[in-house]
C-alpha cells in the first residue's frame, strides 16, 4: 500500500475538531453544549438573497465566467464602491469562499518553500492553505496583555529571511477580534514596501467594527496597490457561510492574470451562491444596522460577563465576533476538553476553542482560548455562568 | 514591485481561453458561433432539484459538514450501490466540483515534484491542477489510430521514474470519449499493483455510455482497495455544472483523512449545491434515458457527418460527449483561429477546442481537435456543414 505524502501529512487538523467527539458526547448525555467554539452566526440570510434562490427561473444550472457572473462582479464593486474601496469589476474574481481566495493568494505570490509574515494568534486554516501551497507561515506574536495590537515593525523585521515574500494581515482579526487602526496599517505598508514583499489582506469581517470604529482597508494603502492582494467572503457579511462564496481583488495584473489561470482551471464558482449574493449587495442599510447592534451588545455582555470572573482577562475588541481570552488554568486544551466530558452546571455546559491552535507553537496559547458571541445574550450569559463554575470546580485551575 | 511565483506562472492558460476573444468578434460581425468547444450541455437540470432550491426553508445558509451533509451522502451512497459501487457514506466527501476532488487527490498523495502517469490527450486542467500542486503529469501516448484505446502496459512502465507516485485515468474519456474495458482497467490495475501506485480516476462521465456498453469503475476492481481514489461530479450527471459539486472517495483512511484536513481548512461545500443534488438523486431513470438517448442521437449525427468529410477520420466512440477528430490541416490552433476570424457559411462559423492543449507537447496534437456534441442535432448539422465547407476554403488545407 503506498503512503500519502509528506505534504498531505503535514496539513494540520483543524484544532476544534479533536473536541468534536466530545462535544457529541456530552449532547448524547442530555447535556447542552453552548457552542462558543465557532463562526457560525445564527443571524437570519438577509430576505433579498434567500427570494433570489426561491425565485431562480435557471433551467439549467450552467457554468458561469470563472471570474464568476459579470453581474455579479459589477454588483460587488458597487458594494466596494459604498464602501470606500474603488475598484474595477475586472480586479475581482469570484471565488469559493474566502478559503479559495487565501489558496489562490499563496499560490500565485509564493513558490515552495517561501515564507509569509502574520501577526499571531492567527486563523488556524492559514495553516492548512500553507500546507497545501508548500509554504512556511511564521508569526510574528501579539500579546494579550495590549489587547493584541499590530506587533512593532523591528518584531516584523526580525522575522523576514531571504524567503519572506508576503505579509498576511487578518483585519479586523480573528481570532483576537482587533482591528487595526490607519497607522498599523501605515506601518505594514512601510515594511511591505521597504522590503518588496507582498500584502495579503483577510477582510472578511469588515462589516463587523463597533463603538464607532472605522475599518481602513488594505486596498486604499497608498504606493503599494501592486503589493496588495485582498481576500474577501459574504459568509459573514450577510451570514451566509454555507453558500461558500468570496473574492480575490487585486490591482496587480500579473496576479490577477495568475489568480485567473487557477480559476479557468477550476472552471468556475458556484452559480446559486452567486444569484443569492448578488441579490443580498442590496440588503438595507437597516439589516447591517440591526446586525452590528446586536453584535455589539453580545460583545459588551460576554466581555463584561467574563471580566466579572476572577483571574480572566478578556479585551474589548472593536471587530468581528471574536475574543480571545485569558484563562487561569493550566492548560485550556485540558480545560476545553474538560468541561465537555465532565462537568455541566444547570444541565449544561461549553466549548471553548483553546488558542493553542491559533499559534504556531501550541504552548503560547496554553492560557488563552478564542470564543465566538455568535450565541443570543441570553445562551451568552448562560455560557458565561457555565465557565464561571467550571472555573471553580476545575482541578487544574491556577 | 515583486513578481508572482515560478508556480503561479507555470500555471498553464486553458487552452480554450486563446480563442475566446476571436469567437467574441466574430458574434460582433453578427456571424453566428456554434460552440463545440466547451461541455456545457444545454440539456435541462432535472426538474427536482430545481424544485428542491425554489422550496429552500433554511432561514440561515450555514455551513455543512466539511465532508458534506450527512444526509446527502448518504443518499450519493444509495446513488453509487444503485450503479453497482459499494461505498459507505464515510468513504465520500463532498468537494467544490470535481476540481476540488482532483486537486485533494494530488496534494494528498502527491509530494512536490513527484510524478503521474496519464494517457495522452487529456483533459487540458489536469496541467493546472499538477502545477498548483506542485507535481509533474509525464504522458503515455494513446493513437487515434486505434480509436485512443489504453496505451500497452509496457508503455506506462518505460514512463515510469522513482517520483512517479500515482495514474491518472479519465473514464469515459475526456477529451477522446473513449471507455475504457475491463481488460484495460485490469492491466492498469497490475500496473498499480506491481509498482504500488495510487490510481488517481476521473469518473465524471460515468453515466454517459452508449451502444450498450458497460462503464467499469476503478472502484471495483479486486486487490487494489486501498490504491484507489475516486473522483466524481454531479456537474455532467445532472447537467448542473454551475453548481460546483462533486466527490472525492476513497476506501484508504489515511488517504481520507489526508482530504479531510484540507476538506476541514476550507470549512464546507457548497449549501445550495447540495440540496440541489441531494433531490437530482431521486431523479427518474426515464431522466437518464432520455438523456443518453439524446446524446447517442447526437455523437451518431456528428460522428457520421464528420466522416463524410474527405480527409477528416472521426472515432465513433462510446462514452462522455466528446470527440478527438483529425483533421487535414495544416495546424488546428490556425485552422480554429481562421474559422472566427476569417470564414463564415450561411452567416455562421464553429469554435473547436484544437486539441494542441490536450497533449503535453503541443505539437503532437496539432491536426487534431476535441468537438461536444452539446448541442442538438440540428446545430450539430450546420455546425458539420460549417466545417465541411471551412475544410474547403481553408489555405492550410492539407
Amino acid at each position: 500500500m503506498p503512503h500519502i505524502s509528506d505534504k498531505g501529512l503535514s496539513i494540520a487538523p483543524s484544532p476544534i475538531r479533536k473536541l468534536v467527539p466530545y462535544a457529541e458526547q456530552a449532547k448524547k448525555r442530555g447535556v447542552r453544549v453552548y457552542h462558543l467554539n465557532i463562526g457560525q452566526p445564527d443571524i437570519e440570510t438577509p430576505q433579498v438573497a434567500i427570494n433570489a434562490v426561491r425565485n431562480i427561473q435557471e433551467k439549467v444550472f450552467a457554468y458561469t465566467h470563472s471570474a464568476g457572473m459579470e453581474s455579479y462582479r459589477r454588483k460587488l464593486a458597487e458594494y466596494y464602491r459604498r464602501t470606500g474601496i474603488d475598484v474595477g469589476y475586472d480586479e475581482i474574481i469570484v471565488t469559493d469562499g474566502g478559503s479559495e481566495a487565501l489558496q489562490m493568494a499563496m499560490t500565485v505570490c509564493l513558490d515552495t518553500g517561501d515564507e509569509i509574515l502574520t501577526p499571531e494568534p492567527y486563523y488556524a486554516n492559514y495553516n492548512g492553505f500553507a500546507a497545501e501551497a508548500g509554504v512556511r507561515i511564521l508569526p510574528v506574536r501579539s500579546h494579550i496583555g495590549n489587547d493584541f495590537a499590530l506587533p512593532p515593525v523591528a518584531d516584523f523585521e526580525k522575522a523576514l529571511t531571504p524567503r519572506t515574500k508576503a505579509i498576511l494581515i487578518c483585519n479586523p482579526n480573528n481570532p483576537t477580534g482587533y482591528l487595526y487602526n490607519r497607522e498599523e496599517l501605515e506601518a505594514i505598508a512601510q515594511i511591505v514596501r521597504r522590503h518588496d514583499l507582498f500584502l495579503i489582506c483577510d477582510e472578511v469581517y469588515r462589516e463587523f467594527c463597533y463603538d464607532g470604529a472605522v475599518h481602513h482597508s488594505s486596498m486604499n494603502l497608498a504606493g503599494i496597490e501592486q503589493n496588495v492582494v485582498m481576500c474577501d467572503s459574504v459568509s459573514k457579511r450577510y451570514s451566509m457561510c454555507g453558500v461558500r462564496l468570496g473574492c480575490i481583488i487585486t490591482r496587480n495584473r500579473e496576479i490577477y492574470d495568475g489568480a485567473m489561470r487557477m480559476a479557468q482551471a477550476r472552471l468556475s464558482p458556484p452559480l446559486l451562491a452567486q444569484i443569492a449574493a448578488e441579490a443580498a449587495v442590496d440588503a438595507p442599510a437597516s439589516y447591517f444596522e440591526a446586525v452590528n447592534t446586536e453584535y455589539r451588545s453580545r460583545r459588551d455582555c460576554l466581555v463584561s460577563r467574563l471580566n466579572e470572573i476572577e483571574g480572566v482577562y478578556c479585551p474589548n475588541p472593536r471587530g468581528a465576533f471574536y475574543v480571545t481570552v485569558k484563562l487561569p488554568v493550566d492548560d485550556a486544551d485540558t480545560f476545553a476538553r474538560w468541561m465537555l466530558e465532565s462537568f455541566s452546571h444547570n444541565g449544561a455546559t461549553v466549548m471553548i476553542a483553546p488558542a493553542s491552535g491559533f499559534y504556531s507553537d501550541p504552548a503560547t496559547g496554553r492560557h488563552e482560548a478564542r470564543m465566538a458571541y455568535v450565541l443570543n445574550r441570553e445562551d451568552l450569559s448562560a455560557a458565561a455562568d457555565c465557565l464561571a463554575e467550571a472555573l471553580r470546580q476545575y482541578p487544574g485551575r491556577l
